[in-house]
């Protein structure tokens, strides 16, 4: 049962993965070839300028599709087997994925306006809460590998409220300063180590307290 | 031989797997992101909401494509070999999964439109025909994994009239109410557990008389 | 090292079947939803009429590539090992594959003109080549799988010169009767099978005559 | 342990390799059917002669994103293990071979105008580059495979300067000779073969001269 299981979970990881991979590689398709009047110098970096929200709009979802990908691999890597109920939410969250290439060219076609930074912020909420959700179910106790420490396990489901947090407060100050509102999401990076850091202390701290 | 056979078996998974990947992340690209005059809030949300049909046919079919996936998912992970007669119902199959994007954009054009719902309706019933040979056909005897029980395969195969079900009556409805007969497709999920259930009772009557 | 080269041959399958499988479901997106005066039905059977050549292109390339991807996963599942000189034949037959999407659209474009014609079966007979030369290398002698009967493996060499053939006499016949040119490669799945049979027989009568 | 990160270094490869074939198989997307007023031969074959730029974007892109993939993977066969720090190089370089299709067809829309091939060779300088840091890291005594000899390490770092000294001539020409300066790529392939001789001789004698 043990290998069957094992292969099954492999495969699972392997269609999230090339979701993650498909998704990531079509945000390219929404940067559209400038037309231009004529080919000279100055003609071509004005043209590339007026890119700079859809390119700008490529590389964040890029890193966020990437972290997100990344999150997955290191949360599905501490798993010896997987519970039916991941199947769902892990659904789920791979339409967020999905929905990510609109999204990105609904912001970038005009990076000012509010209601389409509301929809990016709203989406990557949207994902946010999802991972968190597939890490919860994923990481109960029976499905993580023995030689996993319970304290990774919990730093890893804490660590997933950093994108939950930096979508929302990009979310709120979208209302406010519409596509300044993207750097806050360079929170993330950090939110999440400092979610880590707690949770691990955290657990460490239950840890000590039981065995005292 | 048996090494060789599940690493060809493997390769015919992934390359499925890929397949649906790639047909269920393209859904994205056929919402296409509205000009807008001026871009405040109304505006938007107007342009927003006129996108409601092709955000609801992205977010149907994935579900639809979704669930394709999880049976095949749920069926491969019981064999243990594969007849070469699987080959062209499972490629014909995936050509079905290749065509949903085409068949979403389609409906989501013109929702109340009666042919569109005929061709999309028509597309997951063929979908559904075609899952139900090819799970015949992969689950006869010699290439199941020991360890299934037999109920489970019978129930397998009966779930997989699910889809050519709900399809048929949608395909109906489509003729009276086009665009509401979508709504039929919920049914779905409700008809597989049906079906395998009665499929699961099935099996061990026969397996119980059979023993008497 | 023999580990480690079966787990680089299987990287290099597991790319190309990417290839494959990307290049397969990219088809359908030059089939373009039509836009329609009125939403009757006469006018949307007429306007779906008016697709029937992308239609049929779509499934013809389906087809033809799911056939060479077939070949592939026979031919690579008779290796033990591989040989650094198919790398390049096989990444030229995948670029030939890559360009399918751009020949498909091209010829259903204008279905009754020459040229287009021309150059998708031109297209095909490059792949053809190139995937007979792929498999020609790929099955010398220190690669193939001990377990695979020499027979087996001139079947499958000889079988590699159906498509060439097909793709020649629809090239020649493209000439003549544009667009009817094209049933022409049924005759694909009718030559492998007449060359595997004349190469196994060759094979057979070749071992005979050294064993005698 | 080491199991564990052998398959996680297995799903980072795999999410790469991914990445690669799609992009390597979307560029076809952007050469686009002509649209022709008449379907006679001689307007098609010039139509299709207008296409000779996309069409030279699209096999030159191909061999080149094919070049890095094959790269990465004789490389990452190189590795039993893997290092944490790999994971964001790895990331960057993905997200430029994702940028290829948009630069090449920028590059393809004029080609003969500066800023399209500056903005083509520097993306490949950047690919370049990062592939290169890649590699260094990646590369690194703990994590490769005990039996790659010392030497082919080496070299292997060492070729992954030669696609970055190809961009850079390509860059350099790209402002004299917008267009052509494109042919110097075709000395990646001798360059990468200059450098991993010369790095191949380098260690051997800094090896003999330890040993002496």
């Amino acid at each position: 049962m043990s290998s069957k299981n094992s292969s099954q979970l492999e495969r699972l990881t392997f269609f999230s993965d090339a979701v993650f991979a498909i998704a990531i590689t079509l945000l390219i398709i929404e940067v559209h070839v400038p037309h231009v009047a004529s080919i000279d110098d100055a003609t071509y970096w004005q043209a590339l300028g007026e890119l700079r929200s859809s390119l700008f709009g490529f590389a964040l979802s890029f890193l966020v599709i990437g972290m997100l990908w990344m999150a997955h691999h290191r949360v599905f890597g501490m798993l010896a087997d997987y519970s039916q109920k991941i199947t769902w939410p892990n659904l789920l969250l791979l339409m967020t994925v999905a929905f990510m290439p609109f999204a990105t060219a609904l912001m970038s076609s005009n990076p000012r306006a509010r209601v389409p930074e509301l929809v990016y912020s709203g989406t990557l909420l949207v994902a946010g809460l999802l991972q968190n959700r597939l890490f919860t179910v994923a990481l109960r106790a029976p499905y993580v590998r023995a030689d996993v420490p319970a304290e990774e396990v919990t730093a890893a489901r804490w660590r997933s409220w950093g994108l939950p947090t930096a979508a929302t407060l990009s979310l709120i100050a979208a209302w406010y300063a519409p596509g300044w509102n993207n750097f806050l999401l360079v929170a993330i990076s950090f939110l999440v180590r400092l979610y880590a850091a707690a949770g691990r202390r955290y657990a460490l701290r239950v840890q000590a307290a039981a065995g005292a």
